[in-house]
């Protein structure tokens, strides 16, 4: 797949799930129009919709239908979205912009952005609870999972309590593991589970898959946070050295980490070899991953 | 049903779920200490276990057996924790005392609070979504919808904009609705879901006896603000005249106000007419809403 394609592919399911997240706060009046706004806000306004994109990717690599996907795709993108709103708070990473805009808690207040963060994570149940898919609850139980306590939220918490510390490589990778991998897995795993049964053997085969690409992605960021500018982010760059946070960059070097994240995009590709042709689009992700720019 | 055997049967019904929530905690190792700490704290230290003891009486009232119930017992009093742990923030109501005890924020940190109500959130729907249940997708979609933006976020949020203004009854009764009634109706209905299809009448008879329940609790919670003391209620007595928020009493008098919770409690004994003696403990319950002292 050459990059014009997958650029395409790109812009196609982001148009896609973009549209059906649009059309889910248009459908009906809001209860209280300024939480509604804020929720708006928290996950309409801009965004690289990559999980939704490994949500269709991963789920057309096993022969699932689009309209069958819709449901998890938006399910994980409102996940990550009240997760964003939630870590942006004064008490937690204390940020002013996310996708080159104002953040919610600074666009309209701190107790709106709590607020439209936890109404988020309800409407991401709701969402895949009303899909109707026959393997719900198989589905229901890998959002919580990963959104929860053993997944992003643990990660969270580790990523606050290093800051200022001295982890080393493997304790940086258990805490990106958690608050980016977790919800990147889930998403690759919702998009399987609507085509195969959990005992299916490519499930397995695409979590190592999504496990290589969720620290991949992760090494990335940390190295566009030291060589990209904030324009092209659309979030502060050079943030993670202003805060003394712990990086792949500050730890194995620049170059250290770009060849760290190649091996990991090697891996996930080898992974992907019992899926056939089907993966392609999977594969060429992967290399995204660490080609992008923001 | 007498005084004595309504406290004998909460008193088990609150033993069940406490046992049921501590073992969801104590079950495997946390990933991370602190937080889970904080959302034990959330949830264990005391309360009253309302809202799952109506999920084990609406049930059995239709002839669900009490191993059914648990889950949702779990999942409503998760959502409720959550919310309580969020509702306490500096930027919400930044209050330091709940159930007689620090509040989360207070006995932790501010940005350990956030997290462990957003994780109590996530645990609420893994917990209902592992039970099971062949009308898993209906019960999910119902606690999803109460917990959210048309339901007890909307509810929080029309609090919060109330603050220092001057609404009428009807717009108290509507924030009321949302922000308390929505999770009572929600346990009633799931307690009723897990014994009947979504079809069968009893369900409408049981949420006009929640609608009625639910604001009932919330003008009795107002007269107890005004009339109990801190020690007994667990949290800090007079606190919403001391913040200007609007009440039942302070727009019907104290009279007035007990006068409509009589009432209320009436109108629901009456709705359960068609439940027959099954329903004699959720009548109880329901004068139960207005002669507690906390």
């Amino acid at each position: 797949m050459n990059a014009e394609t997958l650029a395409a592919g790109l812009a196609a399911d982001r148009a896609r799930v973009d549209a059906r997240l649009e059309a889910l706060f248009g459908e009906r009046g809001a209860a209280v129009p300024r939480l509604d706004a804020a929720m708006r806000h928290g996950v309409l306004v801009g965004g690289k919709r990559l999980r939704p994109v490994l949500v269709y990717a991963a789920g057309r690599a096993l022969g699932a239908a689009d309209d069958a996907l819709d449901a998890p795709a938006m399910a994980i993108e409102l996940v990550h979205a009240y997760s964003l709103v939630h870590d942006d708070l004064p008490a937690m990473d204390d940020d002013d912009l996310r996708r080159g805009q104002p953040t919610v808690h600074k666009a309209y207040d701190e107790a709106t952005a709590i607020l439209a963060g936890d109404a988020l994570q309800a409407l991401a149940f709701e969402v895949l609870a009303r899909s109707t898919h026959p393997r719900l609850a198989a589905m229901l139980v890998t959002l919580a999972e990963a959104a929860g306590r053993d997944g992003m939220v643990a990660g969270q918490a580790l990523d606050l309590a290093a800051v200022g510390g001295h982890p080393d490589v493997a304790a940086l990778a258990t805490m990106h593991g958690h608050k980016t991998g977790a919800l990147i897995r889930a998403a690759v795993r919702l998009g399987g589970l609507v085509a195969v049964a959990e005992t299916d053997p490519r499930l397995a085969a695409l979590d190592d898959y999504a496990r290589a690409i969720g620290l991949a992605f992760q090494i990335h960021d940390d190295v566009l946070d030291v060589t990209g500018d904030t324009a092209t982010l659309g979030k502060a760059s050079g943030a993670d050295a202003a805060r003394d946070k712990p990086t792949y960059p500050s730890l194995l070097g620049l170059e250290g980490a770009r060849a760290r994240a190649g091996e990991l995009v090697e891996e996930a590709v080898a992974a992907l070899a019992p899926l056939g042709e089907g993966a392609i689009p999977l594969k060429a992700l992967a290399r995204y991953m660490i080609e992008r720019d923001h």
